[in-house]
């Protein structure tokens, strides 16, 4: 199936035979697209799934449509796991999960960190900019969002795998001595393969020492993004643009 | 000098001894920063230099600052510029521009393309854009912001060095095969030494397939950015997030 330059759809529930899309999207399909009966389109669950579907009653509210082809997609060998202290502002916020979910992503979890500008987000309306993303960037797999996670919650749990902490250079502990996330990821390619990699982004006001040291002890690697002072957004999307080159 | 933590404000005139700063400047450091007589304040000219200043006059439309000691940062050593389709909406084309120079770049020329969304842009306004993110980000050099450029004379330029054309994979001639980006950064990074590195990011509806084939005549390399589909402004900010952490 070569779905480039076409629109996909979203239906989560079972795939059956024949399906009614939901109410929003059966109105994007018909009314905004002016989809008609007997056109194909394609359509995801979300879970790695992608279908070449006719329309069999073109309904601006119940879009029937009948599967014609079935196609499952390879999830990302590696888990990709972002854990990002919320921005300030909703726009920012909505940049990280529009942008990481485009570049690749399968995890992000919010966390309420010392110096948080957030400790609420809106996990519905996050959920449906995480759908139009991989609708936009023709994907068959939704990520997962969790949130808010509290940091002592966040360094309790078992995370395996690849582990790395974004602090600002210079900022904490002259000790602690941090190399590019690019050369980290070097060394993580031609090392054993890691089932996951999970990547720690703070907020503006960066992690507390006391935060830094916490996760360093439990094994997450130090690393830099470079000379520049990142936003958030900035951090979280430049580091994820360097795991889907590497990993 | 450390300037992390710390605000940087822009003064573009020729350096003196004592000098006051512009009356946008001057708003922010005393009336939004509330800084005094006698504080410290850094201040850039964007061509390199850092200076470390004491507040003589704390005038909220003409803050007089006195120079106390003066650093020039080393530019890039490979210039870095971004050759990009603009995108319709005035949000995404102020994001690339924010995001691009935080990212770190040295030029940004806008190109009216075959596919074009958009073929006018404010360059005033992106210029204050540009600014506000080299204060941000802690940057000591303004990038260059250029255009509209037409496809046509911007292929009649000479580009030297690196030049790399991001066009959607499988779209174009089944001849034309694109490696990842990475890759090419990886063989260009053990290659010569090159002064420049050209990126071109094409449109939300992709170059025409003319394009492609001039800019690889020109001697553009094509590149892929990965297997999304990704949106204008995320491949310009996948693609520089690639050339800081390589080049």
């Amino acid at each position: 199936m070569n779905i480039l330059g076409k629109p996909l759809f979203y239906h989560p529930s079972t795939l059956t035979d024949e399906f009614t899309l939901s109410e929003d999207e059966s109105r994007h399909c018909v009314s905004s697209l002016r989809h008609k009966e007997q056109d194909n389109i394609f359509i995801t669950n979300g879970e790695g799934t992608i279908l070449n579907a006719v329309i069999a009653k073109a309904n601006p509210k119940a879009c029937l449509v009948r599967v014609v082809e079935i196609e499952t997609l390879p999830r990302h060998k590696t888990l990709r796991r972002l854990v990002v202290a919320p921005p300030k502002t909703g726009e920012k916020l909505d940049l990280i999960v529009e942008k990481a979910v485009e570049i690749g992503i399968d995890e992000i979890i919010f966390i309420d960190t010392r110096y948080a500008e957030r400790d609420k987000i809106n996990l519905d309306r996050l959920q449906k900019i995480a759908i139009s993303a991989i609708k936009q960037s023709k994907q068959a797999y939704l990520p997962t969002l969790k949130g808010m996670v509290k940091w002592k919650s966040l360094m309790e749990d078992e995370i395996s795998g690849a582990r790395y902490i974004a602090a600002i250079v210079d900022h904490h502990d002259a000790s602690i001595i941090s190399k590019h996330l690019a050369h980290e990821l070097g060394i993580m390619q031609s090392d054993t393969h890691y089932s996951q990699i999970t990547i720690l982004i703070g907020p503006e006001g960066d992690f507390s020492e006391d935060e830094v040291k916490t996760a360093i002890q439990k094994g997450f690697v130090p690393v830099s993004l470079g000379k520049n002072i990142l936003r958030t957004e900035t951090a979280a999307l430049y580091a994820l643009s360097l795991v889907n080159a590497f990993v």
